[in-house]
């Protein structure tokens, strides 16, 4: 618990109306977006500049009180379950979209921005910010960054630390740091930049970045192949990058997930298809055209039983729709489900696939897959029941062999989701012990004291180690 | 000087014949490709395994020993000078070319790899590596790592740091460390990779490094537009990439620069024209024909007086090979010369380009310019004459004029050659405080004896300075 000497200091700080202590305020905050975790925090801050934060982190580091740092709240890996309770700082008042540059395509950006308003705003002018998880309704830029996130536009346009040009940081001692800038080459000693890309808010809190922006493409176009097989759509993935073409996106759904969608989106989807890909060219008129046959000739050569390219945007936005509805398809359909997040080689991703259904037979639980088969990043899907304490041991046995499957293929634990809380268990074992002792050193480097998101990354059974 | 008993510790470690400590040999490790620097060292080891690398750091760490990294030796800011003398450590022996798969769009390298070598491996599989340091016929995958190199492609296609999946990296204590791996997304704690990118060897010797290819381009189209004015040249830039076009490449040649090079390699270039802009457009056949249309509609617009499109693939490399040719051009004009390589904000380019003139007209210098005018980062370079001690102070001034100019402006004191021994007397009041003394901080901890390359990035006099 909190002093209340010390709620008073934080309302001195931020506002009385940006502090929240009432327990169904506190509630909200207590979860995020995965099915199994939550831990109420003893307070919420809403700070709205950079100056409230660095004073919140101060007094929080002199006290030693847990600061969780929050978005949207949409995190998959339990990133902003305040688990140690104390302070979660939210950071959703400060959304203002502060400059957009058609000349330097750039963006300056407060962290609470949620994706589809910085979405919005650069297509008024013409202008495109690729990452594009797809909680992007809800999601905010500085999540974003302390997730490095992805999805499935990161094949041809790659993750958000390919998009970030400049950070505004708040350490733990609260101090604020400025990071790079406008300029794409800045060389000017160590990119301290992108340490904090990634770091899952446990080594300081984002307030402000500059983002890299893209002229808008001219046109989309989106194709769906259907395969009997996921090797013939795995080897057909491999062709069409081979061939030169690298499609924006292209997306894979298995067979459950393909008949899931069908029963609550009938769109005449053959129920037997083992594997279904959905792609998208973008560019201008006349490459997207070009690419577009490239991408159906393989496809046909590569046994698709039928090809379906969409008569016009309306039809196309359907699809991509059902696409992005696959993950609420999916977990409708189970009382507790583990979004998983796997990464490998391009080349391992029907072999991936195949031992996940292996797995999902040896424990007896269903798992579907969908994923960004373009890149190799995959998310398998452990559908369970919480309530039910045998199957829902065999779902989390299950769940761990698929992580353990992509580390031997060479793969990673997470593509995208992060670490959290829900893979941390495995960082021993899925990283380099030298690379592991320096992230510990970095994170005892910046944050001392240990105040920023406790509790997360890796088991703290672990922190003794080498 | 080193003792001999460490000498013969080091003929152990690497074989007698990878050492080298005669003077003849040390000569050749004592310079880059800066004019103005040079410095012997004790001695040259030439490992060809990351174990010994391993074995030479530890061996260097107990004893305190400097140890400069060296690839190709083509560094422009004096990174590779061994100013503290002690041991040059050359990776060239390190070459091989280990994986190219054209699948994962990846490649497994040692750093002592020369650019050039591995492009060459890269097309006879239709395959492409962006990165394009102007050095690529000496200069390793291991330096342009450390330098986090760039090049004219990087307006499309990024610098070097976008290009590297996984690392291998050998700490100053003289451990293995292997970060990231052959997947694009990857999640699992701390971007460490990343700190070693653009480290200019001064936290780490990276041994291997596995990197992300692409498809090669199908065709590329270059272009060449003359200018009365860098306003107007300026302008075009702006509005080719505010149309949605993003050319490859996009370099700006200043007046003196033309008629130095029309002076050397004839082409009846226009005497008196104040800019000229070479561009290329590559991708789909179809693609790049829209793009060059496009490119070509709005230099004309934006006041071109001449636009040359060249009929075939050898005049447009003559054209290439004129620019690649540049930097030399410039500087058999003078005994002495500053290559200096400053970034802006796109929109800053003219006026940058304006305060270089002002700045040569005040100290009385020579200061052609070229540059990626795509992506604002600008080569201004400052000819003069070391022996002429009047003449020699006026060019220094001179350059530490557009230094503070860039800074001013929004821009950075290097966009792609690093900060070496060069510019480290303009980091404490180019850096945010905060940061700066992060990367003190992450150096101490990395590198806690001051053995990898010392007396680089910043002066030492700032060492102790907050």
């Amino acid at each position: 618990m909190i002093e209340s000497r010390l709620i008073a200091q934080l309302k001195q700080t931020v506002g009385e109306e940006a502090v929240l202590t009432v327990k169904e305020d506190l509630e909200t905050y207590a979860h995020d977006a995965t099915a199994t975790w939550s831990h109420r925090p003893d307070v919420v801050v809403l700070p709205t500049t950079a100056g409230q934060v660095a004073r919140v982190l101060k007094l929080a580091n002199e006290h030693r009180i847990p600061v969780t740092t929050r978005g949207g709240g949409t995190n998959v890996s339990g990133g902003c379950i305040p688990v140690k309770g104390g302070i979660v700082l939210s950071t959703v008042k400060m959304d203002r979209i502060i400059e957009i540059s058609k000349t330097n395509l750039t963006a300056i950006v407060e962290a609470g921005v949620v994706l589809q308003d910085l979405y919005n705003a650069c297509a008024r002018q013409g202008l495109f910010y690729p990452p594009d998880p797809q909680s992007f309704l809800g999601c905010t830029v500085g999540g974003t960054v302390a997730e490095n996130s992805g999805g499935p536009r990161c094949l041809k346009y790659g993750v958000t630390k390919q998009y970030i040009l400049g950070l505004e940081v708040v350490t733990a001692s609260g101090e604020i740091m400025r990071l790079g800038g406008l300029v794409p080459k800045n060389r000017m000693g160590y990119e301290l930049m992108t340490l904090f890309i990634g770091s899952e808010g446990t080594l300081g809190v984002v307030t402000r970045a500059v983002l890299r922006l893209l002229p808008m493409p001219e046109v989309q176009k989106t194709m769906l192949a259907l395969f009997d097989d996921i090797v013939a759509a795995g080897e057909v993935v491999s062709r069409i990058i081979a061939s030169g073409v690298i499609p924006a996106k292209i997306e894979y759904v298995d067979n459950w997930v393909l008949r899931r969608i069908e029963q609550l989106m009938p769109m005449g989807l053959p129920q037997d298809a083992d594997a279904l890909l959905l792609l998208q060219c973008d560019g201008s008129a006349e490459a997207v055209e070009a690419e577009a046959k490239k991408v159906v000739a393989i496809c046909q050569q590569g046994g698709a039983r039928e090809i379906r390219v969409p008569k016009d945007q309306a039809e196309a936005d359907k699809l991509w729709a059902a696409r992005s509805g696959a993950g609420a398809a999916i977990f409708s359909a189970a009382h507790t489900g583990f979004i998983e997040d796997v990464s490998v080689p391009r080349d391992k991703i029907a072999e991936l696939i195949r031992k996940c259904r292996e797995i999902a037979q040896k424990y007896d639980v269903c798992v579907p897959v969908v994923g960004h088969a373009g890149d190799g990043n995959v998310h398998p899907n452990v559908l369970t029941d919480d309530r039910d304490p045998v199957q829902f041991e065999k779902a989390k046995k299950a769940k761990d062999e698929i992580l353990a499957t992509a580390i031997e293929l060479g793969g990673a634990l997470s593509g995208e989701h992060g670490i959290g809380l829900d893979k941390q268990h495995f960082m021993p074992r899925a990283l380099d012990p030298a690379a592991f002792a320096l992230m510990k050193q970095i994170k005892k480097l910046l944050d001392p004291n240990g105040i920023l998101n406790p509790g997360k990354l890796w088991p703290e059974a672990s922190d003794g180690q080498r």
